[in-house]
């Protein structure tokens, strides 16, 4: 058995972390911390575990939890991981990162999207970018793993065939995404007052929002830089996030020859699902499930393509892929402990 | 394992069946039924299926079916499982209904709320009542189990104890009733149109709703007849009942007194979840689960009791409960196929 | 003109009243104070009035704005009018508050369920509990109105004739009542946050709530005392109450006996809807207006009567009721400015 | 008094007329029409009007209609208006086809996006597009309106002024709008059913819907010719509409500099709300309104902006906009009966 530990277990991914975790075959959970909740039992945080669990939640001593642990899950906001997190502690535990503090590359570009300092650039370069389906192999030796952002996820892996592919134009990527609700987390803003977020929609952080870079990092490479647009926003619905995506073609392709082109990169993917031709991701499809659905239309008369992708935020795009990366890298089934039917109508 | 067969299969109740079967480690469905959808694979019907089965709906012949499975699932409107079951269908398989038709005890109380004359009512007499946490030996004896609505689930787990126990006075008994949408079904209705039930909240089938014949018999013994009020209300969720009943105590007990009854009736129970003194149900908790959970309050000013009983009323109110019951028949441990964490926020 | 004052106008029912005083054909709006906006702008913190007024929040001065207007509307959290109103203020100008302090005409009950101290309980005798419909004359002659609450608004329009006319045992009343989360304020609580309310239904404050006391006063007499079971829940929609409340007839009456009951109390009120035979309440149908709806059906089962009734809570429960207040002080056509007819689907 | 007709009232944008109508200082309302409802009271299919209105619906006779109104509003699917409207109705009566039929100038362009062949293509050109703010001298002299589509206001309210001054790349043009689902109507769909459309998101008609060809004949003009990707959205709130535009900006214009082109078009305009920079429309700050909020960001690092347009779809986006147009053609103060404050929070 697995020994994990979850730090930040109280926020919406940690308590999504701790019911993927609970259940999950080969795993065990050794500790779990909260600062907001220190010494309270789980069940009393999140009603869901009456009779679940009889954890409480500790006070953070990164430090002595890796020693107890196989695998530190952290679910924290940004800025915290990295100030705490040091090599020593990479010795004795391997750690899965659900904040933003080790997805980008550059502190430079973290720092400036953040808008704090890092607390250990140093070890940014041994982390790896936990996207499972496109990164498999990095996260295998790794012993860091940046676990992407909700909306990068299923934008990444909605464009990236097209864009390595040099399919499109990568000046022409447009992002326009929309999320549920628990995206926003378990603190309360006026803006996610029930009242104040029901029965609307907006978009918020207009060309501002900090998964842009990071979504511009994994669909860049040496060949081609991406820059692009990305506008998120919130719809009333607890979960789900779809992604619809812009781009001018660069040729005259065929749905047939693009999607071909999606069958290479993703047929033996067990959680992309690319679906028939004129059925479109829906995010009810995939909620409660570590499935990213995807699907494409070609518009000929402005020749541009327009992709769809779907996820369950609190699952491909935070816990369950926090626990797919976990199954990599101690070598187990990739879809062990997560695959769930989608529910249905949830 | 056990072979198994789904009628009414493109229902929201039997498309809930399919999901917890197809993950169920000691079943595999061998074939299902729909008439609006014959034919069609069934993640053309839900697209939450994509890519986890290949099945396809078939056209119904039930004496057919009979012979290929060891448990027939029947999830259609009431009237027409008892005109097609019958004495020989039973020897050649287990059943059972998640409809109204074998629920009622009396062919006249049976007839007098559904309004349709009962197709075999000879059956009735071998029909158990399937409310597992208080009929478990008669269902183990079993061939034919009447599923309970879901209303009447939540109802009477809630009620049950005190009623037995002759603590309350049963002429008094008010079961104001809320259930999500998802309770209508998938038929097209103007009342289950988004925009006409969206934000609004109404009573419906005002003292004259079918389960209230069913939830007075679970209640009813040789010695007190319960006859009770009854209202049901559709409010603007996908899932969950939350059923508040009222009755007046027959002594001054505590809050401890009625606990330990409680205490001692489902303190075995897996399924049925006490909560802690001022603590109530809220339907999130138990989304996704087969839990019921329970409390009440006493009322000093008034003399009365109040209690709160929650489900998700497609598991514990309908395929969660008729897979309890498929445990229950074949030896398994009852929690097989049917443990999960309720989900959350979902 | 009359000349008016909000205090706590940044509050979901102060906001309210704006949008209907700053539309009543009447009335102007001479000075609106927020202690949490203190000098914003009101469109800054309601951006609906974009464009609408000019109009910036003060900090208050109860005396100096008494002093200036013709009525003052008061919409702030229990407590605080109480320790702010005087003898003297009131001869300045007719005050309408919509908060709890002025409801309870015994000081005692009051400090019971509120828990804390009243601030001026010399007011209680010339205050006049402005339930339009049953206290009009008393209204007319006031200069203090305790403007009701929501649930006990639409709880003592559906219950009146019924008790007023002794047709039901009075001890066997219960109101299981449903309000949309406007009615819990702008006020940030996890309880509000919208991933903690949507997609779920609670009681709450069982056998506790503050507005049980004041349907009991409002439908108590000298000869006889009334004594209730209230329980109110959450209901994931912005606005709306609806009441299902329950009582045991004394005499086998018939619908039609019962209904020339309502229609001779409520025939010449605009603002109450007797709704035919078969058709209940509904908050969609009275969203947006100050209308009350309600309709009942007798259980001849059980011997009961079970009534039905819906408003709007930010209209006729709580602003919309203010301004017909404001009318009647003022002798103007009680619909004047409130005569909206409810929105649909919205 | 003006005497109005409309013909399709029970249907949505119908029913919402009949709201604005009804509480309209300078109108009454004639007749109403139903097809599926013919014979109701109105208050039978709209319970809001309980106690408003004993209209019923009759059957549609529009030539006989025409000759007692001064105004005939059609709120029909479209494909019947083009075939019974005639040029001796429109000697009779002014008409405001809520519907489609007149609304594009070319009757290739209407039966390739439609599918069936138009009924009165003559009619076509007299016909006048009623976007009131861009389109108000000719709407004065016409006799026929095409009133804009729900999607179609919004985008070209959004764009035209950067369009029209040849500021942005009209080929980089890309709208990703947002709907509540009244704007499918009140036809019951799978789609539209609870439970399948609450609590997700979807796209639909990619590439394909008809609003398309009306937004690029507003934007189009003798010198620039526009196509555009439109893709519409379903969101799970009952109204309001959110468009979010990008484009390619053709040179390295500032906030302030756009801002003044807006300001000019739109500042004389009551309707149209040009927000602060940095506060961006929201759809619950126009609902129950006539308006239309508007702002945009510039993205330097793409040399894109991104622009929001918000309104209620069954106010400006229908109902409100057809009655804007009355108020034009009758010589009325434009905004008389349909200067609501939004409301806020429903």
């Amino acid at each position: 058995m697995i020994k994990a530990g979850i730090i930040g277990a109280s926020g919406y991914a940690g308590q999504e972390l701790m019911r993927l975790l609970v259940q999950h075959p080969e795993c065990e959970i050794e500790a779990i911390t909260s600062k907001t909740y220190k010494d309270k039992s789980f069940h009393q945080i999140y009603g869901n575990f009456m009779g679940i669990t009889s954890k409480s939640c500790q006070a953070l001593d990164m430090a002595h939890m890796a020693k107890e642990v196989d695998v530190l899950f952290i679910a924290l906001p940004h800025g915290i991981a990295s100030n705490q997190l040091t090599a020593s502690i990479l010795k004795d535990t391997k750690v899965i990162d659900l904040g933003a503090d080790y997805r980008l590359k550059s502190q430079a570009t973290y720092e400036k999207w953040y808008g704090v300092s890092h607390g250990s650039p140093d070890l940014l370069k041994q982390a790896v970018y936990g996207l499972c389906e496109l990164n498999r192999d990095a996260i295998k030796q790794s012993t860091l793993i940046g676990n992407p952002g909700c909306y990068t996820t299923c934008s990444i892996l909605t464009l990236a065939p097209l864009v390595k592919e040099k399919m499109i134009d990568v000046t022409s990527i447009i992002i326009d995404a929309k999320s549920g609700v628990s995206g926003a987390g378990r603190a309360l803003h006026l803006g996610t007052h029930f009242t104040e977020c029901n029965e609307t929609i907006k978009a918020y952080k207009i060309a501002a929002h900090r998964h842009t870079p990071e979504i511009e990092q994994a669909l860049s490479d040496d060949e081609q830089e991406v820059t692009l647009s990305f506008t998120p926003h919130l719809v009333p619905m607890n979960r789900g996030i779809l992604v619809t995506a812009y781009a001018k073609l660069l040729k005259g392709y065929t749905y047939d020859d693009i999607k071909a082109v999606y069958e290479q990169y993703y047929h033996e993917e067990k959680f992309v699902r690319l679906l028939p031709q004129g059925i479109f991701p829906e995010t009810k499809w995939v909620k409660g499930s570590n499935y990213c659905d995807i699907n494409f239309e070609i518009d000929e008369r402005t020749g541009r393509i327009i992709l769809l992708g779907a996820i369950d935020n609190l699952i491909k795009g935070a816990a369950g892929q926090a626990v797919q990366n976990m199954n990599i890298l101690f070598g187990l089934e990739e879809d062990t402990g997560i695959n769930m039917i989608p529910a249905f109508p949830i």
